[in-house]
């Protein structure tokens, strides 16, 4: 199923199976922070299961409410999926819930998972499969606004800006649209395309289908993926970026990460070498893209020290700097109306 | 079928089915050019069929020749595999003679072919299928030398600009090896990954399968892919070039070409930009990157007019400038000993 004509059935039950550490359970709690009205109830196995402040429910209560979907909203630290999940996953699909997962096991891959399916005469959908026939890239033009969210790395925020964004543009009247372009992000947007699951050769075709042409002042606030000089995902970001056609970039960083997570040998690059790299690469397809904010996790900041941290930088590059998740993005905002 | 773990069996025979359109035999055509000492013949269905000047041999001869191989030489115009065709290829499949093709269709999803094969003990190789299991790249700095052939768009001669350094290098006794980033290249070189199929997420990663590491004095002659500003196909130019780690590299353009090939809003970008982004770009994975040349195809000039040409982008870049069909390529090969 292709994820672009994906739209997920609501409410949600989000199913956190026996998982007691919050990390693992984030894409659920991802859901359950950022989609709230779409949540009925979480479904835990076990009494330490990770807790994300949702009603408790069992499928048949689920079934009972009209739940449109079981999010598994785990990671899995195996490959496979373990027998205490399948038989409520069983009982949901079974009970004509959709089960949608992001798991490396395709869950149409488990065939007494497909049987209840069939008999349940619900989906299972698998939020890493993309759409299939995507197009090249055209770089043609297209109507409405669009800002992306880049990083000096991968995994520090860039997903939890565009969320951010969304919600205070739409809290300040703008029509504003979070594009999800990673599972976690297309569980809580509904819809979306992995873009790190796509062949090479639609990379950037993909990233124009999911910031299609909109109303002239509408803006899509689209959710970034790897990083531009990171030596593993620099092509998908590349390719994501020229596809966006993105008028308006915020560059996300980690506060104290000195090297790429992971990749030990490389140091995470300046803010303003992304900023200048971005507008290069950016330029090809929209030579208006420019930079309007920086957006810092600053989680490793002791609290008395973050204003005068977040000041520094905005001082430095002339850009609003903030922590999403603390300050909010209006500071970004105002920056968006003055210069796009 | 890993295009890594393969190693196509020799001899060949080019089947070149009903073309008589060069254009369209040139993958034929490219394997019977650049390696026709692995040649046994050719396989025509019709008299007005493409020649590429090999002997004209049947199955049954190629068969008792020992041929190893009947490489499925000309593009289709259509999706499916015409009856004409099958035919002889499900012959030359029961006769043992493994059947390699980069066709839209896959062999192996035709039931007759699949059968003819499993009779003969042969193989379905399709040179589109990437491997799986391919690794996110490491960015970890391998022995030997590479040189990455890149171009201001596509279809203007990387794969060619490459085979000719290898043949001229080979020629002054230097060790080194094409290495094929494309369905032709695959099927020139016996072995490769067609890097425009991979998934996203690991094209650096198949780019650096692509060029193992080497003796500290061997040279890999990468086949380019895309252009790094093309609008369509820059991701993978990107992904290709830093998991390349290319110690030096060769710009490709078509003399006269204005506009990137069926982009026409885009202009094509100059050498000097090409040569710019590709430094910036590569310095992440080897800092020590440089241009060694410029390659021409200088077909839409006239031969008086050629040298002139070459010379006048030769002084402008202060690099050799060649057309690799006409002047070879040692120019850019003295410029290498004295470079790298």
């Amino acid at each position: 199923m292709s994820t672009l004509s994906l739209k997920l059935r609501t409410p949600y039950l989000i199913f956190v199976g026996d998982e007691s550490r919050t990390t693992y359970a984030k894409t659920g709690k991802g859901v359950a922070d950022w989609r709230p009205e779409l949540c009925a109830g979480q479904l835990r196995l076990s009494d330490d299961a990770a807790d994300l402040d949702l009603p408790d429910m069992s499928v048949a209560t689920a079934a009972e409410a009209g739940v449109g979907s079981l999010i598994v909203g785990t990671a899995l630290v195996g490959g496979s999926v373990p027998d205490s999940w399948l038989h409520t996953l069983c009982d949901a699909a079974a009970a004509g819930i959709d089960i949608v997962g992001g798991l490396h096991t395709r869950l149409d891959s488990i065939a007494v998972l497909r049987d209840a399916a069939a008999a349940g005469g619900s989906r299972l959908i698998d939020v890493r499969v993309p759409p299939t026939d995507l197009p090249v890239a055209s770089g043609i033009k297209r109507s409405g606004k669009r800002l992306l969210t880049v990083g000096t790395d991968c995994a520090l925020g860039k997903k939890y800006t565009a969320l951010q964004l969304e919600r205070d543009m739409r809290a300040q009247g703008f029509d504003a649209d979070f594009r999800a372009s990673g599972q976690t992000g297309i569980m809580i947007a509904g819809t979306g395309v992995p873009i790190d699951c796509v062949v090479a050769d639609f990379i950037s075709g993909a990233a124009e289908l999911l910031s299609p042409a909109n109303e002239p002042e509408h803006w899509d606030l689209i959710e970034g993926q790897g990083g531009i000089f990171h030596p593993g995902y620099a092509a998908v970001s590349h390719g994501l970026l020229i596809g966006s056609q993105a008028d308006a970039f915020v560059v996300c960083h980690a506060a104290g990460r000195s090297h790429v997570e992971g990749w030990e040998d490389y140091a995470v690059p300046s803010i303003g070498e992304v900023i200048e790299r971005t507008i290069a690469i950016g330029s090809l397809t929209n030579p208006n893209i420019r930079c309007v904010g920086i957006s810092v996790n600053t989680l490793s900041i002791d609290e008395e020290q973050r204003a005068a941290y977040l000041a520094k930088l905005a001082a430095k590059y002339s850009l609003p700097c903030v922590d999403p998740m603390i300050t909010g993005t209006n500071a970004i905002i105002e920056e968006l109306k003055i210069r796009t």
